[in-house]
């Protein structure tokens, strides 16, 4: 049977899971609002990202709390210092999935993304979700093999990136300046999100082993 | 005289001062490396975002000792917490001042920013430059006063950025596509750096006054 302190990591734990499950959610929601051209559904992921912004505060005064009362040391005040850093992660991501909706927001009733790029946009949104995906079940579990596997994860939005400026900057681009700005805030939110998830992974990956994977380079 | 631990408290503060007095160089620097086309400023303003790096993972592990040895509780802990998440804030202006830089080298020998966005983007620059630095006087002497004042700075930098979007959106506009995809993401490059710097100021406002100022909307 777990202590009470590690009780209360585990419901730390709990919490960055269930942050996960909510951005990972947004991110996809924000994509269909995108691109499907949905009013209704983002303003609901407009409106959700509160809950990801008060559970990080609630994550943050949990966490201050469990220090201050358990005095934790080594590996367990490491814990609960990452679960800070790792909510922060989360709250940011949720955040991008935030302003995709708002772009769709924006551009209502007009689609904000042209049909050259709608494969692109669909496949920066999937591959943002199954990265989150991974990432939360990293926290879960702290799979290490997962999360080796989610720099692969994020090469392959990198390659979505290039291609969306590729197409950006073809001679046949026909959409003017306005819808290049909102592509490239997009595209950006996209890789940021996916960075962040990297990020929380490589985390758990250092908390664990005490050292990044080769594959890993350390950010902040 | 100043006990043990606040003596290392102290240190840690001093730490996010120089990380404060780097990040403000490195904004100002990369500004001017863009503006005036100068390939050996660039260069150094990317090299010297290793250290900013360097002095977060260090402060980091140092305030993660400090916790440990001292086991503090109570507003010692929170100021710990504080300085852990102000330390990340900084590390991301500084990678702001990276990206800009960054720009300038991949553009070279041309000049990335055209002339008629030459004084806006200056202006960012020098708003960006007083804001991280009165950030970093926040920091140093919990001057609320000033924790306040910022966030008028700050709509000074989001009036900075609605008017490069209207020089980006203007019939006028013949830099084609590239320059605008630049432009976009250098105005968002000095508009988050100064979040960023705005949120370091809030958290020393909460921190002192354990509310915000109604000025102030909490951010993470």
């Amino acid at each position: 049977m777990r202590d009470a302190f590690h009780e209360e990591l585990d419901a730390i734990t709990a919490s960055l899971v269930e942050m996960g499950e909510l951005v990972s959610l947004a991110m996809r929601e924000g994509t269909t609002a995108l691109l499907t051209v949905d009013l209704k559904l983002a303003e609901k992921v407009i409106a959700d990202d509160d809950r990801i912004d008060d559970m990080q505060h609630e994550l943050e005064a949990n966490a201050i709390g469990i220090m201050a009362r358990q005095q934790p040391v080594a590996q367990d005040l490491r814990t609960l210092v990452t679960s800070l850093r790792m909510s922060a992660d989360l709250e940011r991501m949720g955040d991008f999935g935030h302003h995709i909706a708002k772009i769709a927001r924006m551009r209502y009733p007009a689609a904000a993304v042209p049909a050259e790029l709608t494969a692109t946009i669909q496949s920066m949104g999937d591959v943002a979700g199954k990265i989150i995906d991974k990432a939360t079940h990293v926290i879960k579990t702290q799979d290490l093999k997962a999360a080796v596997e989610l720099e692969v994860d994020d090469d392959e939005m990198d390659r979505l990136h290039r291609q969306l400026f590729t197409i950006l900057l073809d001679d046949s681009w026909s959409h003017g300046i306005e819808t290049a700005i909102d592509m490239t805030l997009l595209g950006r939110y996209y890789e940021r999100c996916a960075d962040h998830a990297v990020s929380t992974a490589r985390r758990v990956y250092f908390l664990v082993k005490g050292e990044y994977a080769s594959e890993q380079k350390p950010t902040a």
